[in-house]
């Protein structure tokens, strides 16, 4: 292990500290260190997007905290959902009165936690809904989407809802809109090279050094398997004839792209992967809007990638592309 | 080897093409589709920044190309500086009358093709200067400055001037602003695990598990020397103090910082390098005016990082912040 840290016990708060430094101006922690905020809170009539997640993804999710994203990140452990209690605090200080979503990323460690957060914020008065997000499409089969893991494409729903909550949106309103998000997101990806768990030293799986696996999740779950690694614009057709036929994205369909880094993938490769990308879809009569090419929502230093698409419309366009201060999220 | 490539020969051109298919609302190619260009020109009365430098290092230099940044990258082969016609031909297109700063990182294959290309240019009329760029301290003693070489500090350069130069200011002014951000610049890297080559597929250097190498270049080049890992706090502490004593940066100053990250390094990593850097500086009442905490100067996946201080003043500071569409340049 070669971590650049202090120690693997104050790894989450001495990145919290620095995030805070580098970025003061626009986000800050509340009294209890584990929760990042957008430094001035949203006017008392505007629902409060919220989300907690395990650390060791950075920049997600704390970099897509700020004025027009999320107003709260609820801030785990390496690899691990926080506690509800934390959650719990979080909603408090966000609530606004018009109410919280609460992001919740399908693993069984964040859906356990915000369960009992959000029957805790239900007792208290706390106008709170939970949006289940889900979109890798190797964790389950098509017609069992709900049973599907929450990768990269998930982070659609943070940005178009963290634009219209901005715009006053009412709670029921912007649910229903997360949900239209992730029913037309589909995600898939592939691992190249393992990332080094903070936590052990060690690697977090291991593939040959001609293979790659598709469909591997953001811990190295399991998914469609292994491959002979080839030419890039090959992998990018069998995965892009996999996340079409899935929706289906069909010709003439609109779609938001994010070609995502897992963190050892160049900007090099993510280019060339991009290209590849809108090549394919250009010949399905596929039209990309505002693409993201980019290391957001990382598993330390694994090397890999992963396409999503959001087959989109007019209003989600808008949001897409609606101001933010968060410092991470840029197109 | 396991790049997600076409080819070795094709990754320059690949790349160069994902990234117009990603950011054709802002840059795009020349009819030598290895000059990337800002998508509108300036007006007729500003002086026009381009630089030339080897591919391998994304998201620089293309992703700082745009209005308010530089008006054209020069793209060579992987880690080759581009040869002197080509640069010659990105001077002619941005040349708008008012002259042409040519940015030139201090390696030796840069400043020779850049020679020629000035030789050329100004042969032909193009009222260029080229700017010389250092700022690694590892890589001559002080009182050497100008047999540094060029690394990510050099960076400052690219956006003050840009700034500058969208403002409307004269080429000699410019210029000299050029040659104080450089003076005022000092950095200092640390390399910790090798980066693959996308020539050979083999890695750029050796480091032992427990080793990490402070001072090395951007291509591996030697520096200060080896040493035992250990906490990050002490290893930030023993760069700084070299940075701090080079320049001198002293108590009361204003830097700007830059932590880069060098590709495989995560952002939880950076982060914590970043809290520390913070912590120094404010210990030795150095004031931070708006840090750059990302992955900027690359040498593919290689992990390390390095440290940049800019002791400013009100105008930098002015022109660091003053708007820039470049795809991949955000505070």
């Amino acid at each position: 292990m070669k971590k650049l840290i202090n120690s693997v016990e104050s790894i989450v708060d001495d990145m919290l500290q620095g995030y805070v430094a580098a970025h003061g101006d626009r986000i800050m922690l509340a009294p209890n260190s584990r929760i990042v905020l957008r430094k001035n809170k949203k006017s008392a009539d505007k629902v409060a997007l919220i989300i907690g997640n395990g650390s060791g993804h950075e920049p997600i999710a704390m970099g897509w905290v700020g004025k027009g994203l999320l107003d709260a990140n609820v801030v785990g452990e390496i690899f691990a959902a926080p506690m509800p209690d934390l959650i719990l605090e979080g909603m408090q200080i966000v609530d606004n009165g018009a109410g919280v979503i609460l992001l919740v990323s399908s693993h069984s460690g964040d859906i356990m936690n915000a369960d009992v957060a959000v029957e805790d914020a239900l007792d208290l008065g706390i106008n709170v809904k939970p949006l289940l997000m889900y979109d890798d499409i190797s964790s389950a089969p098509k017609g069992e989407e709900h049973e599907r893991r929450g990768s990269p494409g998930t982070t659609f729903i943070y940005k178009i809802l963290g634009a219209g909550a901005e715009q006053g949106r009412e709670i029921d309103e912007l649910f229903n809109l997360g949900e239209r998000v992730r029913d037309a997101t589909r995600t898939l990806g592939v691992a190249v090279a393992p990332g080094i768990s903070p936590l052990s030293g060690q690697p977090m799986f291991e593939l040959e050094e001609n293979e790659i696996f598709v469909g591997m999740g953001v811990h190295g779950e399991p998914g469609l398997g292994r491959r002979k690694i080839g030419p890039i614009k090959e992998i990018v057709a069998e995965l892009m004839e996999i996340i079409m036929d899935d929706l289906p994205f069909v010709s003439g369909d609109d779609v938001i792209a994010m070609v995502n880094g897992s963190g050892g993938t160049t900007m090099m490769e993510l280019l060339i992967i991009y290209k590849e990308v809108s090549n394919f879809l250009a010949k399905q009569n596929v039209t990309i809007f505002k693409p993201l090419v980019a290391e957001m929502v990382t598993t330390q230093e694994m090397a890999g990638f992963s396409i999503s698409l959001l087959k989109t419309d007019d209003e989600m366009k808008k949001l897409w592309i609606a101001p933010s201060s968060a410092p991470y999220f840029h197109l």
